[in-house]
């Protein structure tokens, strides 16, 4: 079962959902599809909700420690300044750490390099009871992999099958997959890049480089759009969220992952012990 | 310079350190030291306090992004249901979860102890600019592993020097290490205990090996009182957190965490571009 909140006149595994048919380029970045307020509401909600999605997190957590085989894994995709980082402080971070397995992908080292693509992306599916967070993903080799040509034009063809059986199998190991890209305009992303070097403290976030990925936007959308089609499936789907607006992104992530959770509907383990019996040897302890 | 806030007469760096002549059987676990309120008074402060952490954690983050081999290592050592897990949650858990490496050592697996016992433990130390988080350490190996006689006498004494020895690397190499054994009385540990048998809910949190680990609390006194002697140095130091009151626990350790960060002062790295070229490059961007 879904989770329903009265601040939504739609859920955001219908509106957000990457289907038949999707087209990237008709995406409002800055629309809060399905949500029925402003920021004021949105930021509220993204409040009340915790304490649902930490409830959530700790049954998955216990029912693992019972012999349940069910995880999380919540891949963040998206152009830079987007809000990525945002999402994981304060949708992943509102809930215990200790339930968290967080994989950042970075250019790939020499090492991974010489293996194929999925190589470090298995070394970090998340184990039973996790909620695991892919900031960046396998789907770089599928973007900057092809944006850049980074692999040979077979190779990369031959990535969108290998994903998809990648993920049908994580699935049919009890991990359920929640794909998500955040999209903004490039207007929000001058605005944004423009914003990290007025402040001396944002400095750091900032790189040249962001600017040359930024000249290629148009190839970056091609490519997305390629890849959100061609693997957003029934057990993995894709979710595109609007992201001009920070607190729709993180209130319908946030959403997102509180319906797979509620699915799963993870119970607490009954006692493997004699409860009466434990408390009487505990009550009868002399220490 | 470390961290002054008004709700302390002291620091906890100095009253609650492992000192010369230190003797674990007179602390008073329900006891607060240096700290001037009570619960409410504690539970404000560690909120209030949430910013100032953060603020640093990111700073140590950003400062490794230009080349500060800075970082911070947080150990927590205690016994059953002292409140390891909540030092969690709430005094990491308020911080960047992309800021933190956290680590929990369980019993060691057939590869594990086919090695040195510091073997599992050199691959999770710390990255430049992160915050590690030990939840159970290498000082398992000189408790339990003493208690329960799970090496030779004269290994369990090689560890002590081992783990100064490995200490003192780390801290060469720019971590900062915090080591907190979180005290409570076996009292307050027999009523957590029965709360857990009271409650279906937390039934998972429980097994009858807690009453048998439990029956040699002296033993485990006094493997402490070993290991905190002997391994207390002045480039890391153990802190002993009285925790009967888990508000007390959290905000002592949230203080020293701050103390630490503190010293460190990491700072914002300066642009290594030029950025003014960079914002008119923005500017004139096409996209």
């Amino acid at each position: 079962m879904s989770f329903h909140s009265e601040a939504w006149s739609e859920d955001p595994q219908n509106v957000l959902r990457v289907g038949p048919g999707f087209r990237l380029d008709a995406v409002e970045t800055d629309s809060t599809p399905g949500f029925k307020g402003g920021k004021k509401t949105g930021v509220a909600e993204l409040a009340r909700v915790v304490d649902t999605l930490s409830d959530l997190q700790e049954r998955l957590h216990a029912a693992a420690t019972s012999g349940a085989t069910d995880s999380v894994l919540l891949v963040l995709q998206a152009m830079d300044t987007a809000g990525k980082g945002g999402i994981v402080r304060h949708v992943v971070g509102a809930v215990d750490p200790q339930g968290v397995q967080l994989a950042s992908f970075k250019k790939p080292t020499a090492e991974e390099l010489a293996h194929d693509f999925l190589w470090r992306i298995h070394k970090q599916v998340p184990a039973d009871g996790k909620i695991g967070v892919f900031d960046r993903s396998h789907y770089e080799d599928v973007l900057i992999g092809r944006v850049r040509n980074l692999a040979p034009a077979e190779e990369i063809e031959r990535r969108y099958e290998a994903i998809n059986e990648f993920e049908r199998e994580l699935v049919d190991s009890g991990t359920r997959i929640i794909k998500i890209m955040l999209q903004i305009s490039p207007e929000v992303q001058k605005k944004r890049l423009l914003d990290r070097l007025d402040r001396p403290d944002k400095h750091w976030k900032f790189t040249p480089n962001d600017i040359t990925e930024r000249e290629v936007w148009p190839d970056y959308q091609e490519a997305y759009q390629i890849a959100l089609t061609r693997t957003s499936t029934d057990y993995a789907p894709w979710y595109v969220v609007p992201a001009d607006n920070k607190w729709y992104a993180r209130v319908a992530v946030q959403h997102l992952l509180v319906d797979v959770l509620s699915e799963i509907d993870p119970q607490w383990p009954t006692a493997t012990y004699d409860v009466e019996e434990a408390r009487a040897a505990l009550q009868a302890s002399k220490v």
